[in-house]
């Protein structure tokens, strides 16, 4: 098993993950959320959506045995473990429009969405292009009125989430910059992948 | 006040709304469902989001006051008035691709995503731009345990839905070809524009 990476504080990356590899998602502290996107590596305009995926899965609670669906309706991973069962497939990535209305009185930064363009931007990604990501370990519970809250995630120290690639694919990965998605605390991501 | 425009049975349309002008969504029969998309006509490359959306309005349940957010954070449309306080911006149109895996027995139909994509053909928007759609009276509730069900929607026969634009765009509008989300009735859309 190769060694795992870290993902820096507030900080993304972008790997090609070829089919049939694995994906682990490590929150080595506990209490911090990974935004995960993927694309077709064989034609990018294929990427997921979390549209596709809540229609076809039909639950908006993704976890082992869930597929994460692309916006032309193919499979592009598979949830094959799950240490948390607390991810979020509805918000965006937190930007710099996200912390200029969440955050007024606090300094703005790029945020998740900054990072992701400029990891996946060697690949030709454009910054439109970037869709609702999967939210590892993020905690946003529904309430019965429709009402949405972002609470800290329930993930400890090592726990991890295992992603099968079905396709081809480029990953982009972070380590969440915003304050009430990990209960304002800023902390590394690792990930490690299984060929 | 202009005269509503019909959309027939499993159809859809696009047209230029501009900003400032309002559009009314009509169900003229009662329990019908119809998916909205919304463009910048400046730059097509902006265009609605439901992840922006539920994050900045922090609800599922979108009625009269909320506002539908662009991939760039920006407003694109105000919900004005609102009978029927049902919609649903979790789940992507369907498509051929829905038909084969929701209803395997039934005649393929290239449902509300062919129909968007070959109305807005004309202003260069390409299939694979075709976001979640804003889903007018549909009625999709999430269980406490997040599983997502689509049941018939309540809106009664001449109930509408009103919009106002906030930018110039371009309007995608369909009368659904699903069975699931209009009770298994193919019925037309009306629309209004209020200038």
């Amino acid at each position: 098993m190769s060694e795992a990476s870290r993902i820096p504080p507030r900080s993304g990356v972008a790997f090609e993950l070829a089919k049939g590899e694995r994906l682990v998602v490590i929150d080595p502290d506990g209490c911090q959320v990974s935004d995960l996107l993927a694309f077709n590596r064989h034609d990018l305009r294929e990427v997921l959506s979390n549209g596709r995926t809540l229609d076809y899965e039909e639950t908006i609670r993704l976890t082992t045995g869930n597929r994460l669906w692309s916006n032309r309706s193919r499979v592009l991973l598979t949830i094959e473990a799950d240490d948390v069962g607390s991810h979020d497939f509805l918000l965006t990535p937190c930007s710099e429009h996200t912390f200029r209305h969440f955050y007024p009185d606090k300094p703005v930064h790029r945020g998740c969405f900054g990072n992701l363009a400029e990891a996946l931007a060697p690949w030709g990604v454009e910054p439109d292009s970037i869709p609702v990501a999967f939210n590892c370990f993020m905690n946003v519970p529904v309430a019965a009125d429709g009402k949405i809250a972002v609470l800290p995630p329930p993930s400890k120290a090592g726990d991890s989430v295992t992603f099968r690639a079905e396709e081809d694919l480029v990953i982009g990965l972070t380590a969440c910059s915003a304050y009430a998605s990990n209960g304002g605390s800023f902390k590394p991501i690792d990930y490690r992948i299984v060929r």
